[in-house]
Order: structure tokens, then sequence, then C-alpha cells
């Protein structure tokens, strides 16, 4: 069974949207936060990762939403390194309201990357042991991400506080631009109960992106489909579902 | 003596920018939220003042930066509402390290707006007694702002996360968008030491609006003079010291 780490955390005003609910990039944070707070409570932080010219990055969230976190709520985050493979490994997160409700599950796929060569880097048995992660055979498959098939999308640059200490665009930024182009009236008038993100190329400070975006009538209800362009190069792809409010 | 509030606040990753240094949103932000706590420990929280029509607007910082927050950090925000007179109430903010050391001290004016015709309402007592604030006579003269001397500047479309609660643009998002204008090299290699910012109007969801900014050789050093402009109306204008790192 893999190890169980666990902190709290209290909603600020200032990590939520208009609606008073948590936004992706908050939500994204505290869960990350808890994670690197796991690795460095088993020697595993990222001095250690670094050492060995390796750093994570996170390839995938699938995201399971019960209900957003608001402004004041206390709540908690849980997470567990659930298995790994040669390349992959598999983190799950729940985070819990103070009766223990859960509000939100997410499905996080965790790579090494050799920081020289910036490519993929098997998981060394030195630095997952810790985590007591089941080891196994097969590479998961994640549901398809549906493509947007419209011929715009809205221009963003990136800007200085969107890049983290790696000099790319943190993984929580994405959310902003896919969220953004939705508008007003639809973000006031639904909120998201599923989401398929994957992240695929690495985008820089001063660049500028494309954030693509439809709104279709899906199996599951009201779908948008996204995509985050730099030119031709495809660097984020998104599902997300929303239930009218 | 004005009644003292503090509390403390752990630094998290995701509130810093590249430099592993907090960002301005995120001061602003505990610093904001340290205010609302007050505020609803001596029943005076917003839903008492919107019952009387009435909203908390922040009209200038100055702020004196000794070292900012850094990742990990545990801080302290302290607070007090120091005096108020018919119009304008004055109250700063402490950040202090684990040691005590002042790291940031704020110095704000709020005022009351009436919510329906958007105009500043005069202080009712029933609102300010309970913070113990010194009544004073004289508006403080807050030192000008020097204005940008440049024919243009970066354009920036107001997103749905810059937004409250109250439909407007957030006053930390200014900070954003005049701290991004002065771009990489700048914001890698000087750390700011005084701010000096006014808020003008108000800006909406949806709007446009330009970043103007102009690095002087000014008395103390490296000056950024910046104004964020919708139009010919000037929003927001600013000036920050800057220390070579």
């Amino acid at each position: 069974m893999a190890v169980r780490y666990e902190n709290t955390h209290e909603v600020a005003y200032y990590e939520c949207d208009v609606n008073q609910r948590m936004t992706f990039p908050a939500l994204i944070g505290v869960a990350v936060k808890a994670s690197e707070e796991q690795s460095d409570s088993l020697q595993r932080g990222s001095d250690y990762v670094h050492a060995l010219g390796l750093g994570w990055v996170i390839t995938n969230y699938q995201m399971f939403i019960t209900r957003l976190p608001e402004v004041g709520e206390v709540i908690t985050i849980a997470t567990q390194a659930m298995q790994y493979n040669k390349y992959f490994c598999y983190r799950n997160f729940w985070l819990t309201d103070e009766a223990g409700n859960e509000l939100v599950r997410i499905e996080a796929v965790f790579v090494l990357m050799d920081m020289e060569n910036r490519k993929m880097a098997s998981v060394p048995e030195a630095v997952i042991a810790p985590y007591e992660s089941e080891k196994i055979k097969r590479i998961k498959r994640y549901p398809k991400v549906e493509k947007p098939e419209v011929p715009t999308g809205l221009e963003y640059r990136v800007r200085f506080y969107d890049i983290d200490s790696n000099q790319h665009v943190n993984n929580s930024v994405y959310f902003n631009w896919m969220i953004d182009v939705l508008g007003y009236d639809f973000l006031t008038t639904h909120t998201p109960t599923y989401v398929n993100i994957r992240f695929d190329k690495e985008v820089e400070y001063g660049e500028m992106i494309e954030s693509f975006s439809q709104v279709v009538a899906g199996d599951t209800g009201i779908e948008t489909r996204h995509a985050i362009k730099r030119g031709e190069d495809v660097c984020c792809e998104a599902n997300f579902h929303w239930d009218s409010k």
C-alpha cells in the first residue's frame, strides 16, 4: 500500500473566481504542493531529484469534480503515488471537505525528465522506492482527448508570472488560458464535473500561444474541447464536462 | 491605540515568481485577507458593510520592502486600521519573518463606496468604531506618482480570473500588468524596494487596457514609472524603486 500524505488548506478569497469557487490553477497548486511536501518528507525532494540531473514533469490529469471548494472552507488534500512502470508514475489526489466528503479526485501522470536533453528518463528505483508504490508492467491508457474543430482561437502572450523556476510555463497556466476563452456568461452558468488534460510540449517565456475552444453537446451533457497551440504545435489539449447551474 | 490583528502564512511555491520570491499579487492577497479576517472578528465583515449598501475599495498603497518573502518561509502578517477622517481610512500592514524582522510594510488607503451609484461615501461611526482607529481631521497627502513618458504600451485583455466578486478587476491584477512589461531580464536582475500605487478608475471584464512603463535613473537608484490606461482614461498609476541584485 502506497504511503499516504495529507495536509489541510483554508481556501482564500484570492484563490477563487467570481463564483467564489476555487480556480483550477489554485486546485493544481494545492495538489502539487502536497505531493512536494510528501517527497520532502521522504527525502526525495527536488534537491535529491535535481542532483541526479532529473526533474518531475506532469503529463496528464484527470479530475473528477463532485463540488469545487469554496471561499473560507478548510479542505484536506491527501495524495498517494499509487503505481509506476519503467517511465510513468501514477499519483492520485483526494480533496475532501470538513465532513470527509470527496470534493475533487485527481489522477495524475508524472514522468522524470533528463534536465540536460529534456527527454523522458526511466524511473530509478532509488527515487521511487520510499513511496511504496505498486510496480506494474502495463502503461495505462488515458481516455482520448477530442479536438476542437474551430478555425481561430484567442491569443495569449506568456507573462513573467506564468513561468516557474524551470523557466517554462507552469501547468496551472494552461487552465487559465482554456477557461478564459469560455467567457463570463458560460462560466457563471456552468460548473465543471470532469477534466481530461494532456500536456504535450513546453511553452517558454515571451512566446505567443493561441487558445482554441469548442462547446459541444456530448454524451454526458455539455462538453468543451480545448487546444493550446504555438503556431502549428499542439502544446496542450483538454476536454471538460460541465453541468448547468 | 488601534486594534491589532495578526495571522501567519506559509509562502507556497505557487505564490512565487521565477526568483522564488513572493509575487505582488500574492503579497496583496495575504495582506487583504488579514484585514478581512480582522473585520470579521469585529463583526464588521463584508455582510455588515454590504447591508448598509457600502463596499470597501482600496485607492492607494505605499509598500516599503526590505526583503520579499521566499518560498517555504512562514511569515506573520499584522494589521491595524490606524486613522480615519470623514472619507479616508488609513490601514497599515507589517509582514515579518520568523525572527521578527520586518520584510514589507504597507500603508493603504481604504474608502467606502456606495454600491448603487459607485461614489465615495462618508465613513459611518458604526462601521469604524470597533477598530479603535484615531480620528483625524486632515487628509494625508501621498507622494506624487511620476508618469511614464512613452508613446506606446503593451495591451492586455481582462480575463475571467482577473475579476473578483464585485465584477471588477481585483487590485492585485494591476501589479501583474505593470510587472510583466518590465521583462524577464530586468525582473531577474532587480529587486523592488518601494512601491507607490494609486487606483483611479475601475476596469471591467472583457475590457482592453494598455500598460505603459518607463525605466529611469531616479534620485534613489533605478525607478520605474507605470500607467494602466483604458483608451485615454488613466485607471492606475505607480512608481517602483529597485535595487540591482
